[in-house]
């Protein structure tokens, strides 16, 4: 048996989840079928697409969802809710279906990453949860993404642990990273819980605990002569750290090892130390680089000639420091009647981009053929459908005279069933399988998408049939 | 029995620290006594201080240290250990001594807010899961100081969980913010596990699920009559939100109440249903305002005339959005050698800012007498006495000729032991009375520390003899 034993976070929801509850149970409204998109509005840092990620979390949320006993007493002593609610909570299981965007897909704005079916006090209880994981692990997905493709092929690992925002921030910020193109983490317990390779070597403390760095250099070749990496800036990189790394090795002749420089101009620390470590025939001998990395970092060291193998990237990366909130939402797009007949709803705003996308709705990504590119993602109500064999016409929601019409293109349906009826359907793969479709998945977007700056801005069209709909209810004032 | 099962987190530690505990048991170093510092660099936001917490979660993480057999499997399956390295771990508990500034202190950097001392192994180990917790509370907790103030009185609620990084960030956010002055927060596991106020009324989805606003709302006060708060932004604030909420409340005679706005201009909605609200004769009831706030946001529309009463806070609050690192480190200040004697440490950098204090340490806080605020806090090395009865001058440790001479002083000494030969002598107050504390703690400090911008810059001083220790290491290249 596992000793990990997960936290009960059936409470960790908003309490309006729970005041809305009790309001849909005592209104006769408990078992009226609502459909929730999760979407989000911005891409973090103006990139070109974000990494969905978080969904198997969401799965093991969902899969053990219990009121205790004491999760209910503690629910009476706040005063404000009804004992048939209380009654409802302790047999609470979910019960309904949920689509979602699988993990490693590259996702753009205002597409469901996920659509939630479900009686209206499970599909609104479970908005905090859902929430929290896609939003904290498509966040750092992303970021890492673009860490990985700074580095250029140069391995990059995750090493940001103890600037993570919580427990769950240093590991699944792992996992997410990992997924993203990381080969790896320093944190522990990302390997034993999500498969991401674990390493790393030493500290400073390591050095400093001993009389002299040459001898704490010695010690560690001697304890671990398969590829050591040596820390040389404790004390000065050049004139100490450097040639008391290459005597060590020659002393226990490794010559598979590396040195990491961890402070000071990482350009020319590592021009330099390259040079010491040539010529003394270390030719294999790798230079690691750390110490508050990012993608600006990264591709500027490596623009200005720096001799680095490979990268640590703690901080920046696990709380995606230039842009730490991914913005998801969890938004009403439908209701069933008593004849379960879907209503659309819609969320109207004074701010044109908060308004949302109505109904029960699919989403297609537009592959080019010829080229294998993707063009376009296209939602469409639940009940289009789309046949390849004809010509299609796609236009941009806002400005509709911009048009295009395919015709050699193929579809694949992003949304995939992951609940049905409360149940499982979704054959969960594993962190690395993840890993290997994200980066299959990448192929499919343009060089353009994938630029730092100013990407193109890749289309996330409207059906006609949903755009038609859309704008009959703005009209109408929100009603369909 | 509390259903709450804590995760085991013991693996939550970077991989080096167990490749550098197999490397001091392996030589002979694994009872070398060692003292380790925690300390930040940098305050988030270029703010005058920062507020430290998490040590709750610190002692918790201590008490519950152990290694399963799961986990010395796992540990085994990496083929770098030493298997009197796992025997040592699998009996592994922590027999040290640590020292901590108390939650809710207003702290600077530079001066340690934890001192452990432990052997190498044990001291070495913790660092990561240590640095995590104190680093990511102390950040919210900072953040959360600055929203609370410029709210200027007015009730703050933390509302951010859904874009937290991870669950860990939600709960232990809200815990974070409340310490910091926060009411409370819409995390309702916040309250059953730390007694953080749960609170929250409805989200935009309730109002669609109606055909209507005003039946939306006129369910809500019959099923909430104490204090409803009526979300008015779903279509259109002025035209429909307030109109039907002032309906609602009429219609139940309710005048204890609120309205929320979670989009729009503040200052413009606000002012104008303020007037609509008091031409109904709702004078009691309360403008609360959401979407996206913090502190400059916040100060702006109060300084533009805004009419609100409260604030909720969400994403820019639990992740400290301008500023989502607080960059607290662990570094070796000394060891023990066989005779029990101190041998100082010092960590020397290329960066000045980098060069840490060295030798186990007391940090005093100077009070003023005639004024009641703080002054200074002053480093000493452990064995240093000031007897208040004597004037006492103190100097910058980098600009040495700025000197000042205190006479009428007071002195509070900083770090208190939390574990005594591993075991927890602290007594833990509530979060409820850390909270308490806290305010009193800032109520020490000079407004002009408080200040948003270009604050006084507290002064963190070293004694005489530890000043000359630190300068006579530093000639020595990094030895005493």
């Amino acid at each position: 048996m596992n000793n990990i034993i997960r936290e009960n976070h059936t409470l960790l929801c908003d309490f309006y989840e729970l005041t809305m509850g009790n309001g849909y149970l005592l209104s006769g409204m408990a078992d009226q079928i609502s459909y929730f998109d999760v979407f989000f509005r911005t891409i973090p840092n103006n990139a070109g697409f974000a990494i969905a990620a978080g969904l198997e979390q969401v799965i093991e949320y969902i899969e053990n969802l219990r009121f205790s006993e004491e999760d209910l007493e503690f629910l009476r002593s706040k005063g404000v809710f009804d004992e048939k609610f209380l009654a409802y909570l302790r047999d609470f299981r979910f019960t309904g279906d949920i689509w979602a965007i699988p993990e490693g897909t590259p996702i753009f704005p205002n597409e469901p990453m996920m659509t939630v079916r479900a009686p209206a006090i499970q599909a609104q209880f479970i908005e905090t949860f859902v929430l929290l994981t896609l939003n904290h692990q498509s966040l750092i997905a992303t970021k890492a993404s673009r860490i990985v493709r700074a580095a250029d092929g140069r391995p990059v690992s995750e090493f940001g642990s103890r600037r993570a925002q919580g427990a769950h921030g240093a590991i699944l910020g792992a996992r997410a990273s990992y997924i993203a193109g990381c080969t790896g983490s320093a944190c522990t317990i990302a390997e034993q819980l999500h498969g991401v390779p674990a390493g790393g070597t030493m500290a400073h403390s390591w050095v400093q605990m001993f009389d002299d760095e040459y001898v704490a250099f010695d010690r560690y070749c001697a304890l671990y002569p398969n590829n050591p990496t040596l820390l040389v800036d404790t004390y000065n990189v050049l004139t100490s750290g450097v040639p008391n790394a290459i005597r060590a090795f020659k002393t226990h002749d490794i010559t598979h090892c590396a040195i990491r420089l961890d402070s000071g101009d990482l350009t020319y620390l590592s021009r330099k130390a390259r040079k010491m470590l040539d010529d003394a025939g270390l030719t294999e001998c790798k230079i690691v680089a750390s110490n508050s990395l990012d993608e600006y970092i990264i591709r500027d060291v490596l623009l200005q000639g720096a001799c680095v193998d490979a990268f640590g990237v703690g901080e920046r990366l696990v709380t995606s420091k230039s842009h730490p909130v991914f913005d998801g939402v969890y938004k009403l797009a439908a209701i069933e009647n008593e004849k379960g007949k879907i209503i659309p709803k819609i969320k109207i705003s004074e701010n044109p981009t908060k308004i949302t996308n109505p109904h029960f709705k699919k989403v297609y990504r537009l592959i080019e053929n010829h080229t294998g590119k993707a063009i376009a993602d296209l939602l469409c109500i639940h009940d289009e459908v789309i046949d390849t064999a004809w010509p299609l016409t796609i236009f941009d929601p806002d400005y509709t005279w911009k048009r295009k019409t395919l015709t050699d293109y193929s579809i694949v349906e992003l949304l995939k069933p992951i609940f049905i009826k409360g149940k499982c359907v979704y054959r969960r793969p594993s962190t690395r399988e993840i890993r290997d479709y994200c980066a299959a998945q990448l192929d499919l977007q343009w060089d353009e998408v994938k630029r730092f700056e100013n990407p193109h801005n890749y289309y996330v069209d409207l059906s006609q049939k949903l755009w038609d709909l859309k704008h009959d209810m703005l009209r109408g004032g929100g009603h369909a």
